[in-house]
């Protein structure tokens, strides 16, 4: 259960690190809109391991395939299939994981849940997972990009102790892209890329957080109670391996502030209502006001150590565990496409449930 | 729409601050479980206003009537709706609000979704809404209990700047209702107290931490990929008003430390296994591990507040908004029921789906 | 479970038969609809017992109260909560079911799935819980009327042997309204009411078929593969207490046609496509048409009569029930609205999702 | 949207009649159960097209794989994802399609809807979709076979004007699978397979009806109000292509008894309580008794015939269509493993609901 995401926009994933395939089918999925294989492949080249010395060095083409729900190059409004299968696949890398528990990793939590588990690089829990995310967030930034002109823009902000305070607003897409940490200051990236090139070297991992901004959401996007729009990001950034935990606006920093200092303003710009600061983060009552969304997630150090771990057998016996594959010291610079098609995911689900509810008396 | 919450456990609330009354529907509660008015009432109690000089002054007796799910003190099994009538209603207090908007509240986000709003004391968006929950919660925690010794336990961990470091496993629930701040920590809660009355005084507002610890959540509760038990409470308690940030274990915080430092070994306790630290909160790939879970949320200071501010009117002029109404300078103590409530409501849905899947072939 | 029905336009029902209330929440209510208690009455007026002779003699006002989701006149797109209280409940009528099993009732259902169950008056079994589908369906109908002009009529065509051959297209609101029976055609009403009366003076009961046309639904409504319209209503009619078969257009008399017999050939009437026949009842691969829809649904005779019969005590000894409640000795003219309202529910909902899925790229 | 079923064994399925591939993906498969893809491909092949000449001459081999959920031999728990390549495309057959809408087909609505459509053998509209239904139904019958003795068997009871009155308890799968037909008595089966092979010679088709036994569903399954177990039943059957009516127990036959001829009685057997007749089909209040279930579903004459038909072009000319493709002149044998495949997934659904719900307090 939980292999299912959104309610209008609904994405089902399936796939194991080593198993022949992961892939996800979306359904819901608007008709009429031109994609491609291309389309898709472009995200997930970017979250793809073996981009540079920082991440893992597996070599993993994953080639994007749709099977269905495309005809003559556009959506059909039926079940839109994408499969990457798998390769590279080094199973002896992980059979010592066959018997023992990796310290902080699913291994114990799934075997105890199903009485049973694919220990092959995680199984189900492997960061290959991902790949449908990507894949599925592919299609959903290209519809919000077409139709309403929606931009997600995320970055790496922290790498261990070393931040980068760069103002959401003054982050670009091409800072980001321009160095394989994806952090927008330079000189922080090449703080940051050092600190993880020292933590491979030493066998051991480091977190991190990604900051986001939407630009375009229109206001009125996301529902009151229980589905606000941070309660379903929170969510969707959440259930990302590793996530450990997420802040919108200004977030933990907003206790500090009293209500005369956090609340945003409203000014009139022209016929439209803003906020003159944005302490908020784009969403209030969990409803977009039109403003920029703001949201961090922090990701914890890497469970996958190369270095020695006190652990036990399966059976029950006291051992250390010393893996052996080729792990990323520091999952920052993948999880940041990652970071982006959850948001994409959400905001077009909302997005698409908002026109639904137009059908007025 | 995003008025239900949960699969197995799934709740319906409804009903406005001013309007007749709030309640809530709880669908798939299991049969022959005891229970009483009494069981919600207390749990309301904890909740409701007027309990200190903390809190708003409106005087809500907020009454719980079962109205259906329940024959002769048990639960039937079918549907289960409890229903609280509204009562002690100045709308008077809230015409200014008619025209304007209050910086930071909802009420812009609900006009430019809906077209129309109940302005009366937030209507649907106000805190009266987490009535339901905590309605609701109340039964999920007395199966909780009975049926698996699970304990919550949640407490006012900072307000505003002043911090109390009281560990988690440290906290008893006697140190938290000690106090109206309900905080565990006598000294830090006094402090807390004069924090929040100051502000009162000054027509300002303060936000704060809630902490929690749940005990006995036995391991393999929770989902792989997207309903992971980090994800699933994230979304709940991000749901809850004026929430900007959750974290689990040591959160945010796990950011700062190497993977040899975050990881949590694994040991033998007798034939059971145990982590030697609990880092991560109780929850590993997104499944319970046996540990207590560990969480914390930010609630930012309440928007409405007894000073000016600026802002705009419906028809787009600028105005300046000064709330009459008798309003809590600081959630935090009430928000620790609604917390618990929401904690509750996650792990006992998560309970029965998984105990919906051990039909094995 | 099983109390919610509907995806966007989703209703949550509760409530049993001797309970202090029943009642709905409507989750996705649009905003903006003007609605007043008078419009659910009416349709609830249509449905409640003790209209005639010809059904159950138990006096029921059966007054809706809206508790939320309606400000001045107009609903507010949030949770809209309608309560109907119960009264005029002889408990004591139903002591003799508290230990006995009625045949062909839930009472041994619900023990055994439940192991307890309100026995006093069928409990949630009973047929007051339709009231809540007829609340529901009342505040579908007015926006289907005016959003679009869905128009739909629902009528008795059978009363155990006798039938009513009226097409459905000569069917009027007001022929079928002229009788208690709510059959269109006066003769057949006439002797309709002969057989129902005779099975109450027998202590027995009869069975039915209640027909329904709707006009004006657009074409392209309903989902490809498993939400098909033609499903989804089937399960709606289905959930109908005493309802034993569904069938659209033709239903099991197309299955003595041919295909070149069966197939509706496509016309154009003006630039409109148009079908020269309606024996697909106005869905074709799920997704309305544009042409009248048509269906049947079957009721058994009720399953609570005045004749002794055999059954078993809880405890698993012989004995003999005779029912001593004013029964309805057939439900079909109170069946009518219920077949409508739950019609209204799921093309509304349909139709939402429909709207959903028009954000193109 | 549309494209999932079922709420704890939730499926989702993919894929066009003439694109690569269709699949499916089971959210909330149980772990632990002993699965290949041969289990699969045994149900797969009895919904092969080609079987015999009663059926359509395509050749399509229809290979299952297993592309996750199943580790050494054994289901995990995770996403079982299941695939099948499409291969024997003829599109040619359908070019003329392209610009006509086949009468009684889904041409129409599809293209109303989407403003697109896959036109090559109709698409996700074409019956190819159902190889999804069978594969993950085989899943769920190994599941219901093995952890709970429930066996499902289907038959044709009825082609065109030919039946068979053999009692539901008197069928055997043996004779069953003796005859192409899948009509268990020999007779009315040959008379069955020249009604078939006529109208195959004419250019035309025939329906018919297929009926259900389950035997071994223990009571209590189902849920009250909306989810019943007829009531889900009837939303899956009624999903099914060329599906038109179904009906319980005696369904529209029920109508002409009166309660005392309809009503079933309890008796005890041994300690087990059973009923004297099964005229409820083993279903009320919409919750199984125990009884074996019995169900009927009516199929239409297939749509796509090889006679010349009235019909209209996609830019509103009049026109004849006169299909060439290889089609089956009648539904009916092939359906039989789909009926049994969907009966298969929604009594394992709800069996899983059950079990959810015995937490007890």
């Amino acid at each position: 259960m939980g292999d299912s995401f959104g309610k209008l926009f609904a994405i089902t994933t399936f796939g194991e690190s080593h198993g022949p395939a992961v892939g996800v089918v979306i359904d819901g999925c608007p008709a009429g809109v031109a994609l491609s294989e291309a389309d898709i492949q472009a995200e997930l080249d970017r979250r793809r391991p073996g981009q540079s010395l920082l991440t893992t060095q597996r070599k993993e083409a994953d080639l994007a395939r749709i099977l269905s729900g495309v005809f003559e190059g556009k959506t059909t409004g039926t079940a839109l299939a994408i499969l990457v299968e798998n390769d590279d696949q080094r199973s002896k890398d992980y059979t010592e994981m066959k018997e023992l528990y990796r310290p902080s990793h699913a291994d114990y939590t799934y075997q105890v849940k199903y009485g049973v588990r694919d220990w092959r690089g995680g199984g189900r829990a492997s960061a290959r997972e991902t790949i449908a995310r990507v894949a599925a967030g592919a299609v959903a930034k290209k519809i919000l990009r077409q139709a309403h002109g929606v931009e997600t823009l995320a970055w790496v902000s922290q790498v261990h102790t070393i931040r980068d305070d760069t103002l959401p607003q003054a982050v670009t897409s091409e800072a980001v892209e321009a160095n394989p940490v994806r952090c927008p200051d330079p000189d922080a990236a090449r703080l940051m890329a050092q600190r993880i090139e020292e933590a491979r070297k030493q066998g051991d991992s480091v977190g991190g957080i990604v900051s986001a901004r939407v630009a375009g959401c229109p206001p009125g996007v996301g529902e009151p109670v229980f589905d606000k729009l941070t309660a379903d990001l929170a969510k969707g950034l959440m259930s990302i391996p590793a996530a450990r935990g997420v802040e919108f606006g200004l977030g933990f920093g907003a206790v500090e502030l009293t209500g005369t200092q956090h609340n945003d303003s409203f000014v009139m710009e022209g016929d439209r209502v803003r906020t003159a600061t944005n302490r908020s983060g784009g969403i209030q009552g969990g409803i977009s006001n039109g403003e920029d969304l703001l949201l961090r997630v922090a990701f914890k150090p890497t469970a996958t150590i190369n270095s020695p771990q006190d652990t036990v057998t399966l059976d029950g016996r006291k051992a250390q565990l010393k893996a052996k594959g080729r792990h990323d010291p520091c999952v920052l610079p993948r999880a940041v496409p990652i970071v982006e098609a959850m948001i994409h995911l959400v905001i077009l689900d909302h997005l698409m449930r908002f026109a639904g509810r137009t059908l007025r008396g």
